[in-house]
């Protein structure tokens, strides 16, 4: 891998910092999970598996080789201190987008996504957020804590306000997560079918794409914390990249990928391959 | 859990015995299976497990916290000695017939459900059984046996007779069953989408469910003795959720999860989700 | 199994020799795979669970029983030779032809694949190849190495020429491999929905039938050396042996089960399930 | 394996019946198990993988080619019967008792070696049990069954009675266990460093081998069903090998692996050295 | 289990809280954790899986059913919230100690043993520390962090001072801990041989035990965060439980349990059999 | 980890190549295995893995981070060319040796040490190799390949003649090849020993030291092709490197790794310390 000199498998992500549009932050952060730890584990294993993929997608015709991304590893992590791990993942977000850096962060648990989109919120204040999950994440607070990854979205809403965020794929939570979301956000239960429809809503905003994979059903991606059975298939999440090509994504995360719950190694490489599309469907829009 | 005086995340099951309409009865025996054995286990895990599901249904929109449902605990099973396993479940059972409870069974195998339908069956004479399975379970004898999970519903039909035994999604038998099933059941292969058709025909008549958890397709329920490929996914059998609350269920059971076979943990998942379920439409008809 | 002398359970692929019509042959190498090897374990694996399946199929309504199948065991693989492996393959199949005996081939990798239909092709000179897989398999070589799995389509193109090869539910390869393919092999992309027109196209040209299991997808088949995610569901795939009754159907192989990727067991068993359908639609045409 | 006809690996076990000494039995059972069941695989995995080790032992300097061996298969278990189970066993052993054959018998469950011990006693009135295993089961019933794996040495008690029975590696059971055992049995707590003087006892007194493999310490023998920390090395257990070659062994039995327990396959290996060790003690009688 | 109103094999935990001398508090707790989470189920598998092992120590000739134990439940730990979490489980003790009741704590991570010898180091002034331990835990911090379980040991320094922590067993730490033991701990490296000396240093002094599972050898204990090579036999540490008989324990943890990394389920099995010689010597002294 | 550039944990093996001393190379080959493959993964997942390890060893009291290495990557296998894949190792030891340097290679499957052997034979003429193993690997050929793993030493034999390999751990073979070492080699069976004789008698000649990992016990390293039950201890190895560090150790491998098989991940954390305790012992003698 990058120890091989000789090799040029990871040329894909190795382009130089200063002439990158796209930098890929790894996140390792997973303690607040509620259930199953270990998405700690997700940047690493996704940066292992990832250049065993097929840089070219024969769904988007398009091919990563034609871009320029930069890896600029993990934000570091004091372990057992969530404020000291929120921080550091936000100042990296913030010095890549004063660089003019579009950045992908790779999870860790879903609150990583709360100090990204604060450091987007500043830049773009007509933000818009999608989340494709299977948890509305809309709770006040979790057991007392605010700083949650079962409030995250709720957090990401007291900063952004009404009707800023796209909920697809929901399909669990309490009966007042599901009441909220009536009046605040545009929540698409269980499916990803009206993608396509926000798509056409939203037209060139500014868009964070934030993707809980779990919003995937567990027959298929099974490795993380608190799978939800009911989910999408990877060919509807495949038909939503699709949709979305036609967005101005400024930023993204994939998160709540946790490896040691993915015997097979199945759930990897659909996050690699989702991260693909994802970093596919950002480059049309260069 | 149980353990700790100060949760009150296990409420859900503890109304008191007098006061609750339904009892949930551990039936882990797993003594007749052909293939891999570990039933036994299934009452144990879905117990753990249940609590960390959320208690509201965005599907059916209901809540279990509005019920009555008292856990039981396990008929004690003599290892080895089948029929004093088949006695200790049927005189659970009966006991709570008698108090005016309706009875939720986990499993354990599939030949638990016999002497428990065998109770229902006096209570109710009228009674229709409706069975989501991956098998027919209609063998007169398996290698001589004729108490075996793979003949326990041509027993049921000694007792029931013609017409009473609706199955549903069964992909695998003897051409002999397949044969046997035209004249003597209500067979639909396959699939669940004839649910709603059979519901219109029952009527109000009592209905006792069991569902063999194998009926899933064995990329999201793998952890089971004999998997099929072939069968339904999750929201298959949700939609045949949504379509049976019209039903008058008297008592249900689910059957077959073995979860040493289940790395994961996501068919553990999917078995408290199909309970959850299994509750709420049974709670509509109070 | 076959040290049980008093069992019948393993008649079915037991026929002698001289009256049978088709024959089994394992071909347990796995020594050019790129990624995750163990696809050596294969035929092994298929031997040992096939006997737990049933042998009637209700989906073709055909039994197993009814036919005159022999198991003529693995071809002996010299270990770290794959000139020698592939020859010794070779043989085993052209003896068979030569005895008049139809060849279902179980591996090891897609490589096996080449010898097989090599000396298929002397045999039937109008010979059609019919390939389910996730992957072109077109690259003319693979890190230099022409005997590749990554390359085994792109050989047989070499022996069969333009229009000759049906490809059905491929979703990756570099864009060449794609280029390659829309001038000089049938390729129906993703999904298998196109093999009924094929079927009509093909008429009764002798048909040799290629299946990597990887056409499946990740949720119900693991087991494999590089899992695609977005693959045919086992239903789309049992519909595509529903069509192909109809084709003339020589000889098969299914390979790249890898079962140590199997930790549920579940490819096993869909690998199982797919060789009984493809004996099956075979044995339609005697 | 034995499907291959131009593969010898396994003509290790395939002398014919008439001209053999020792015929190996399967009992695969495990009825009455108390905790975690899948003793039933034993036989198959252990002649699935016997084949890959070296037949010579360099720590008896002796060579299994050098021994005539017939693999007799399976008897037939009837699912959920245990004392039609029994009765199976019994009788398969009786039979080659009959035609002058040592018996080797591959578990299932402890239970398994009760028939075979009690048509042992009546050949030889003078029989000797050694039992090396970590559980005293010498309870006189397990909740009320007297048929259970917990029970089999005090059954084997009641057919033998005081002082026949000497016990190595025993550390776990109830108290009243080890009290019957102090005047009962010949106990040897804990370890197997006792095996040499017990040899010396014996003398050239006919004696059954009974090894349950959990008396080793679940560190190298973990598929099992009960393991217990505390046990013999591998090497421990190799020495008592090399004492026990001076006995006069007529039979013996290896039983309680539960290969689903055994992902690293580490512990399948282990019974298949032990199995090859214990034919050679015997082979030397000869 | 306790679900199970007519079982009594959960009653060895069950006495009433009054009547008690030992109390069980689980501390699910890993959020300082370096490498793989996990902890966190630690208390609820030993728990389910104790009630499978015998209540007699044939090592001991002690019976836990001649003990008054209560299991008191789980501190609630605020996911994400460290100090909230070590303040929850000190109160929880805080309270046993003014009832007069001696604690056995399960983890959860190292850390956990903080708060709970922080408040016995009030009670008892002259407290006595053991670790058994493959770690030092002496780091001044880690990452910047002062609370994590890799300092544990160094904080608890802070409150006892020199000369009252006897650690055993170690075998990682980085120079600077092995230089500061010299001069501050009674550490002795790498086994646990040294212990019976300890045990006549210590005499009648108060001693809180504080047993890291992971200064066993990871061939019997692989379920833990950061397995050691080269650690303690079960027979090792079994010893050291014979020779701490004579001290007067007035608590004790056992941390460190992962069961997610236990896939055979033998680590779970040593950890209860640790607790149940751990109450055991506790018992002797009443 | 390198994708970190704030990050200092891999500075290690980060040296310089110009100023290193030491190189480690992988040799990510396992075409030749007869067994389990997956040696291919070990370079890999002990580079992911090292740097979790501490770099001080308490055994050896010395330092990492005292030393001088450089990794220069993998040699670049091509896929099922066993003669290619050999030319590339040989080819980057060659350089390396030309520069001045000292190479560890991570295996792999043993076959590599071959080509790594031979260019050490031509640089020091009176090597002497040390193999710690569970198999002799001294058979002339292995089903008629010379280039196996399982003849690796008996082609180092024919470059290096009698008397020059120094075998430990040797447990597992045929009874030619236990007879060949008797007059050729220097065997010493079962356990190590006698390794401090060897190193005596060696004295200062060049030593190259290869490590088949299954010389230690599959209790503590399961994570191999072929585990042999009997082995070294962890301790007895470390004591073997406390041994060796009077040896002028001019190069050294570790192969035969499996990952795939460590469920645990114990085997890789294991292999890691055996890399930290080799590089410590070569750092001695500088």
């Amino acid at each position: 891998m990058s120890f091989n000199p000789d090799s040029n498998v990871s040329n894909i992500f190795a382009s130089d910092y200063a002439s990158s549009d796209i930098v890929i932050l790894g996140a390792p952060f997973d303690g607040t999970v509620s259930y199953r730890p270990g998405t700690r584990f997700g940047p690493a294993v996704i940066r292992q598996e990832f250049f065993g993929l097929e840089s070219y997608s024969p769904y988007l015709d398009r091919d990563l080789t034609d871009m320029k991304i930069c890896d600029i590893g993990d934000a570091e992590i004091p372990l057992g201190n969530t404020l000291g791990a929120l921080k550091a993942i936000g100042e990296k977000v913030k010095k890549a987008l004063l660089d003019g850096k579009r950045v992908v962060t790779l999870g860790g648990e879903h609150l990583i996504s709360l100090p990204v989109i604060e450091a987007y919120a500043v830049k773009h204040p007509d933000l818009v957020v999608i989340q494709l999950d299977a948890h509305a994440d809309l709770r006040e607070d979790f057991c007392g804590e605010k700083l949650s990854h079962a409030c995250v979205m709720k957090r990401v809403y007291d900063i952004l306000g009404d009707g800023r965020i796209y909920q697809f794929g929901i399909r669990s939570g309490t009966k007042q997560e599901f009441d909220f979301a009536k009046t605040h956000t545009e929540m698409h239960r269980f499916d990803l079918e009206r993608v396509a429809d926000a798509v056409r809503d939203i037209g060139r905003k500014p868009v964070y794409l934030t993707i809980d994979l779990d919003v995937l059903d567990p027959s298929v991606f099974s490795g993380t914390g608190t799978p939800e059975p009911g989910g999408a298939s990877f060919n509807a999440m495949q038909k939503s990249f699709f949709d979305m090509e036609a967005l101005n994504i400024v930023g993204a995360d994939l998160v709540e990928l946790s490896p040691h719950y993915d015997a097979s190694g199945v759930s990897t490489v659909v996050a690699c391959k989702a991260l693909r599309e994802t970093l596919l469907i950002m480059g049309k829009q260069q």
